[in-house]
């Protein structure tokens, strides 16, 4: 299953790749595309109270998911389609909590290396005061 | 905020932790301890239409949800209590895809080992078969 | 290039793979294959004064290296030959000090999957006395 | 054990801080340090016969050893003298093969976050042609 993209609007046409293809439960997410050029997709995470946990922050497993989600749009931009591919390996490291009134993160996600059947990304994640809150690097398979 | 447990009934007070603290969206992946002596808890995560992509398999994005979601609830029993604490890395790898007809997945949490201010983890994944679908090590700062 | 292993003596022909394969610096190290039983391979790590640092303990560096040689070799005997690969990623975690005078470690790598392109392994580090001191997973990708 | 580093040359005060408290098998990579401002570290590694492994290409166990290394000096570097420190956690994933003819690597370790107890970091590894060969994340803890 290999589903176009529309070049001239990569971030809608990203948006509209996730309603299609994500699990309901990650589309809950809330996950938005703001800009992507290829190489570099920037998204954005409202830091809703459905993501915030006990501690009053927002819950890591939001960051660990929206990590997987950013890249698998990231590299279909890169691919200028979506194709079939699979999470590797994902690494995640958690620099600052993310307090419950934050708004919404700023997500990063750049492919930092793409072979004919590996892909390698970063995602990092902001605050709206541009502090790096996360980071992630992964691995894809392309089926 | 420290949170005791009942040693006598520890699967059903790491249930009832998960409802008291766990964000809104982590509590909808319906993760369920069903064993835990302390250092090895065990938990059931139902793979359930929400948590499958169009791929036809089960999201990566729950995988690395529930393995962090485990071993908050893992450490808490090698504390006997919960208490603040926050993860500082999980790395994850996807070792085979989970049909979205696998019924449940088994998930076994150990800790590592426990020291003063930091906690190291590991998490496996398995299907009903016992084959290992996914296998994640993890760090946690206690507060 | 694929080298033959003798499956009557799988340690004995993984060292002599080793020696053979390994880049100067790495053999070093001066590890040796102790068991091996095709999924999982035991290897011995002398904590020699060259791999001692300022802090008085093993450098973590002799723990990095050692896990991606256990590897290599942990996956060629699970292959039952030497066929090129190559480290896809490699993440260590670092649970204990390794005190200068510790004599040797002891490394478990096991064979998590081996699928057609890509692999995993776990290598676990301990003491003489069976301290858990590192863990480290890797993926591999067969050529 | 602190050992103060000179502010008007840190990139000779690291090279000595290496020499003096890097392990023997460490210290025989060649790693220089040929810049650094604080937060950003830049050091060369040369891709010496030593490095190379049987496939003509540069063993990966180096890349991890500069990674780790890289990391205590740039921390250093942030912190404006050598503390004790410890690896926590250090995950690399390897885009490119170096090939033996490479020259030299140079690597940019940048200090992501440094809080009271733990610091993370980022190197990246580029040939003379900048291409990003491997990128590394990590975690210490400050002790």
């Amino acid at each position: 299953m290999e589903i176009p993209l529309d070049p001239t609007d990569l971030p809608g046409s990203l948006d509209r790749l996730l309603e299609r293809i994500g699990a309901p439960w990650v589309r809950a997410l809330g996950l938005r595309v703001t800009a992507s050029d290829g190489e570099r997709t920037t998204l954005r995470l409202p830091v809703s109270a459905d993501l915030v946990h006990g501690g009053g922050v927002m819950c890591g497993q939001a960051t660990l998911a929206a990590a997987d989600t950013a890249m698998v749009l990231g590299l279909s931009a890169s691919l200028g389609r979506f194709q079939p591919m699979t999470t590797v390996q994902l690494q995640t490291s958690f620099l600052r909590p993310v307090p419950a009134d934050a708004g919404a993160l700023r997500l990063v996600c750049t492919v930092l290396r793409r072979g004919r059947s590996l892909a390698f990304g970063d995602v990092s994640f902001f605050t709206a005061e541009d502090k790096l809150v996360a980071q992630a690097t992964t691995t894809y398979a392309l089926l």
